[in-house]
């Protein structure tokens, strides 16, 4: 086990009508000023901003709307938002969206307290130290931003798309957790979310670190409990239960408690964000495709996390651990075509993706070499590319 | 799923020479005025308490050596810790040892914030609504209270042992975590420990509430990992791994991660305060004899969850639900033995306990029924006790 720290100051409100807290938690964590960071609409046409917005206005909290944030959030309105805390004197963040209104609120909230350009964070060349305070009110499980300290922008000029982490000072202080609120996502984006958290565990569970059977524990835990409520969510959408069940597991995904002790991979998510990027698919989509090539390569090269995985979640057995891995990744494989979630770059809607500017861009972002299970080199991303063209 | 709060702001330092940081966080949350409290010497002995001392003094800090805490932490101790702190006007606690120093550290923590007499929190008479900042050093893996918001107390007039539980006040602001410093702890205490831990788990997971897969299998991950690594540490007491994953377990199972969106039991602890209170044997000890009583009981009477656990966690299948709960018993009661642990009262060292009164008290203490997953009457509490008296 790697030696570790693991701090997560966000409070979790959870629960039927859980919305009705943020006046109050707004008051006590984000000051007396507060911008209002939401998507394209879908909040304001349910009535949630509207329940948000009178419970801030009980409480005397003064707010600033700023909407129209879009997926794959860009770097535009990030500036906007900054330079709009800097002449109103805002004190907090409030985000009432999914991952992409997330990450921008913590963009902004960071880029606030930064003499420079807030790119500098993303591209490496300055570390966040510190942040307005953040809350959520969250609507979309999948990104998992509510818990993480993570942000993930993308910049127009050369559509590059760049992930940040700290340890805790973009972690939110509160994030409001409402299931209820998740009834209405179509079914499509409910199933992307099922990936993307999915993904975020297993970039975990694929470690080169040894020892680490309590994380790994809960990681598979938490993978058979998401393969078990996903039909259910999909099937019932205003299921309590399922719902509960799949907002909880898309923070715990995320948050840090499957990587405890472990070093992590990152390799799909590398090579998913430049075909989201490239072709303007949803991440969770292209994480399916890449997840399931990435698995049948490592299969071939190190599989023992693959075996692994197959054996602890997916409860395949037998003698060979070939045959194991092969049998698991076909029923992920089943699992994902089941959610209506697509398993080839053809299924994505990618006839012929540039495989070459995929592998130079994902090199050009990630460097020569990346990932942690196994070193992805430009060799191996081609070939996991290639992989994703044809599926099984 | 329930409904929930979920809030944990420890940080956790976990690693190999992690106490070396005692002093730059002792600085940062605790203040310039330290409580040291620590317990009956073998801290002093391993050189730890030196090491810490020497890290406080690095960062100027001035503290006063609080030791000679004894397992089942009294309340005079308490009220002495209390007196000191206002005398001295100490800013923070460090506590340096296992659950009874963490939990006096609390007692005193949150007493000396209250005019009253500290107990009035463990009678119900008052609600801890703040604390001193404390910090920990963990050198016994069991109780889990460097990361739980409780504090169990035993008044000594009465022997009348009291657990409290806040939901944020009482967690201690970061718990340093070096699996090294339990290389030491002996053979017998380590499998206390893992009993105590196993059972933190299992108080959550007999739930009355439906729709709980997400917590369900983060604890069935977590009792796979305890299970998998209990033989190893006590076959190889330095193995780091082994410990470690012991170690972070033991937070896990106690910071309230596994009881999310669930009414919990805590049915065993209630049965089991009694005898540690009167015969003085070890909590984890006589938590190993109750929980196969109790589970026993419960497949004749609410088997669901005895199933469960035998079925995921103990890999026990079969067509026969009552068949695969009893070898889900039988197989934990191997387990138990298998690392040296009692099984029936006299295994425990208690030919004849007094049924009658470990009824009446534990009846004074809880109320007349007790328990989330299945109601305890005094008719219930004693057949439980009676199935303790024999075993299988």
């Amino acid at each position: 086990m790697e030696d570790f720290r693991y701090y997560t100051p966000t409070r979790y409100i959870f629960g039927r009508s859980a919305q009705h807290n943020v006046g109050k938690l707004s008051s006590e964590l984000l000051g007396s000023k507060v911008l209002l960071v939401y998507g394209q609409g879908s909040a304001k046409k349910s009535g949630l901003l509207d329940q948000v917005e009178n419970s801030l206005k009980e409480y005397g909290i003064k707010f600033f709307e700023f909407g129209g944030i879009k997926p794959n959030p860009a770097d535009g309105p990030v500036r906007l938002g900054i330079d709009l805390c800097k002449a109103e004197g805002i004190t907090g963040i409030l985000a009432v969206g999914g991952g992409s209104v997330i990450d921008t609120a913590k963009a902004i909230a960071t880029g606030v307290m930064y003499d420079g350009d807030f790119w500098d964070f993303y591209c490496g060349k300055a570390v966040p130290q510190r942040a307005l305070p953040i809350g959520v009110v969250l609507t979309i499980p999948a990104a998992g931003s509510e818990g993480s300290g993570n942000s993930v922008i993308t910049k127009e000029e050369g559509l590059v798309k760049v992930s940040i982490r700290t340890e805790y000072v973009l972690r939110p202080l509160f994030a409001i957790m409402n299931p209820e609120l998740t009834y209405s996502l179509p079914p499509y984006q409910t199933a992307c979310g099922i990936v993307d958290m999915m993904a975020h565990i297993l970039e975990r569970y694929f470690t080169p670190s040894k020892g680490t059977e309590v994380s790994d524990g809960i990681s598979e835990g938490l993978l058979k409990a998401i393969i078990k409520e996903a039909p259910l969510v999909l099937k019932h959408p205003d299921n309590y239960d399922a719902r509960a069940n799949i907002m909880w597991a898309g923070t715990l995904a995320h948050n840090g408690i499957c990587g405890c002790g472990k070093i992590e991979d990152w390799a799909s998510h590398g090579l998913e964000h430049e075909i989201s990027a490239l072709y303007d698919v949803a991440h969770g989509a292209g994480l399916a495709v890449i997840l399931l090539a990435y698995m049948r390569f490592m299969l071939k090269h190190k599989p023992e996390r693959i075996v692994m995985f197959a054996n602890h979640v997916l409860d395949v057995h037998g003698e060979d651990e070939i045959e194991i891995g092969e049998e698991g990744i076909d029923k992920l494989e089943r699992f994902f075509k089941s959610i209506g979630m697509p398993t080839t770059f053809k299924e994505l809607g990618i006839e012929n993706p540039d495989i070459d500017l995929l592998v130079k861009k994902v090199h050009q972002n990630k460097g020569e070499v990346f990932g942690a299970y196994y070193p992805i080199t430009s060799q191996v991303s081609r070939e996991i590319y290639i992989k994703a063209l044809k599926g099984n």
